[in-house]
């Protein structure tokens, strides 16, 4: 028996999946079982990099999530509508939905797996966080006998190729995303990599596997790199950090009610930390378990090749379950947790922090701001003060000990007081 | 409904299963489903380290494999006998199996595969290569999209301990070997790990699965770490390498019917490859395949809670496919290929390889090994000479181009009549 896949999008990552079943010598010996029988675009005239019967291309993408002979859509138009509206009628009619689409499932998530539930149906979303990565797949199930402590990861490529660039040429922020965006590995508007959007559209997804809860994604904090400067990189770089735009997602021990802590910064990670060494557009996540300890996976996390791989392996998996077991979902490939997790404030979480601080170079500055520190709690760890005054400015770095958030931002208020304060260009979180 | 498991062995490794299945709270919702009905131990006697009903422990092994209430059976024996005629009981008397034995599978898969197929039961070993990196379901699944073209790992733990102490502190072997023995980490008689074996064997089953071939573990050539010195990590550090015991199996081009090369040797691999920074007794797996281009999963590869992991998760997707579908197997679980893989035999693979040749220190000498070389077609990338003679000897160094290694072999064949050459103490390839 044949199974047929209705396609959504015909764009790189579509082109990509369609050319591995054109293909299938030396893969997966199911993919011959599978066909492409419906492909929906939005131009019908637009040349494609595949080739495809038109008699099978289609832009009406309502008819095949309709089509009773569709088995399985794959959506891989991205955005938010009509790729949501197309998702919940395949679910509607009964279609095993595959999704690379990490704004639909990190805001619409609950709305469609509810909805999938209740019709029987799978959602994969393999491809929809780290791209090749098979990191979905561990955390519903490889890992599955494991208590979740800590997930972190690098999951946005485009700053980490800004980062890592900055990183070993000492390039500026600004003339590195010039660059990015013209390599194109950065869009026109980068907005949602490098303001940390993207990533925390990816940490809700892999928070709430990991964790085994909903993660809404406004309760997730979030800052992006644009505030990083080659001063900083050059002062983390002497302190024996490197600097990532990181998700973090922790169990917290459940006091007042809280389950989890989550968060998209900038971070500076020790140069041993094995997040450290991940440059470029490579994704990674390391995940901390009991009993397993530490595992960490790394490959690219976006791209139309991976993509396309883990869109596969989904499709793979739901045709396989379907052969042995056509009327009954697997309840390990299902996302059946309906518990929202309730997160920590940033307020309330602890951290290690640098700050970069500008200072008239006066008499009794350091006294002022140990002093200010002090008083709110904050013990420091580090001071760097380098002759790099300019303007008669004095460039001093801290790095604190690991202080409660409240207390280093009533520190940092206080120092902002300080008339021997010019300015403080940047702060971050240490790892 | 539960499932029940038969347990056969309750050292480190079953010890780490009964805890995590009495301990549920956190972990998989599935594993309330599933109860340790039966446990087999070789001595009803010895103290355990994990509270078990004793009205479920035997001695009696065979009972358990025979019990008609058991539906997967664990083995976590280790070793080849009784563990091999327990599962093939097992698989006989219709139980799924959950084996960690690395072994047993390398050596005797191929009958126990034929006989869980013609039973239509499961036989899960994600605990059988890398311990707790799920590695095995990634092959079996999420990378099923994949033409895989190689794999390369770092897949014992005790040789990569050894040769990370090697490389940091610049010890000689055989005192990290002791060390490593005191430590518990290397076994009193460390063969299986130091010569290479318990490597061959996880890349026997590493690359059957990547590659969807049976392999022979005799076709495996197969090279240990007891002839690399401390002079040897120097120089490689110095020719900015560092040096692991590394599985490569790699699709060759099909000439001659020849389907993969594989081998286990040590190997110079360059200090930015993403293998060369995985240290201690962590194991890593590089996967490049197409489209995806290069994943890499690193973690513990042994130890009680990273072995215990792979078997919670291999029991769980066994129990979650029953529940699902109990009477038909799902294909994506099992290993169905009968085709035995074409190994090349060392000789027809190309390598680039690094000697080091001490020679007596007369003119002429760098000349006679150049022209021995050139002879057989073996191009050199670099020369090192020190004056760290020692007993009127002159340590050389080489590292070749990458070249045919019957060239390299005849020309090391020549240099070994040389009058010059007092002794060649180390070969490696380089990756």
């Amino acid at each position: 028996m044949t199974y047929k896949v209705g396609l959504l999008g015909l764009g790189t990552v579509g082109t990509g999946v369609a050319k591995i079943f054109q293909d299938p010598a030396g893969r997966h010996p199911l993919l011959p079982d599978i066909e492409i029988a419906r492909v929906g675009v939005r131009s019908l005239d637009k040349q494609r990099d595949v080739a495809i019967a038109s008699s099978i291309v289609t832009d009406d993408l309502v008819a095949i999530v309709s089509d009773p002979e569709i088995d399985v859509v794959v959506e891989v138009i991205g955005g938010i509508e009509p790729a949501k509206s197309l998702i919940l009628e395949a679910i509607a009619n009964g279609k095993h939905i595959v999704t690379a689409n990490k704004a639909v499932i990190a805001r619409h998530g609950n709305e469609i797996f509810t909805a999938a539930k209740q019709k029987g149906v799978y959602v994969m979303l393999e491809a929809a966080a780290c791209g090749g990565i098979p990191v979905i797949q561990a955390l519903k199930q490889s890992l599955g006998g494991n208590r979740i402590s800590e997930l972190t990861g690098i999951v946005n490529g485009t700053t980490n190729y800004i980062l890592s660039r900055m990183y070993f040429e000492g390039a500026d922020f600004d003339a590195t995303l010039a660059e990015a965006q013209q390599l194109g590995y950065a869009e026109a508007d980068p907005t949602a990599d490098v303001d940390g959007y993207d990533a925390a559209d990816k940490m809700a997804i892999l928070a709430s596997l990991a964790f085994g809860d909903r993660v809404k994604l406004e309760d997730i904090y979030r800052e992006g790199i644009r505030s990083i400067t080659s001063a900083d990189i050059g002062y983390a770089k002497e302190l024996g950090f490197t600097i990532k735009l990181l998700g973090i997602a922790r169990r917290t021990d459940n006091k007042n009610d809280i389950d989890l802590e989550i968060r998209v910064h900038p971070t500076l990670i020790p140069i041993q930390h094995p997040l450290a060494n991940i440059h470029g557009v490579t994704n990674a996540v390391r995940i901390e378990g009991d009993p397993i300890g530490e595992v960490v996976f790394s490959g690219p996390g976006a791209g139309a090749g991976a993509t396309a791989s883990a869109v596969v392996a989904d499709i793979i998996n739901v045709v396989a379950a379907l052969k042995s077991m056509p009327n009954q979902v697997n309840q390990l490939m299902g996302c059946s947790h309906e518990h929202y997790a309730k997160i920590a404030p940033i307020e309330n979480t602890v951290n290690q922090f640098y700050a970069r601080l500008l200072t008239h170079d006066k008499p009794g500055v350091i006294g002022d701001l140990g002093t200010a520190f002090g008083k709110h709690c904050v013990s420091l760890n580090a001071i760097l003060q380098k002759n790099t005054s300019h303007d008669g400015l004095a460039e001093i770095v801290v790095v604190t000990q690991r202080v409660s958030e409240y207390n280093f931002q009533q520190a940092i208020a206080a120092i902002r007081q300080l008339t021997t304060l010019h300015s403080i260009p940047t702060i971050l979180r240490v790892l």
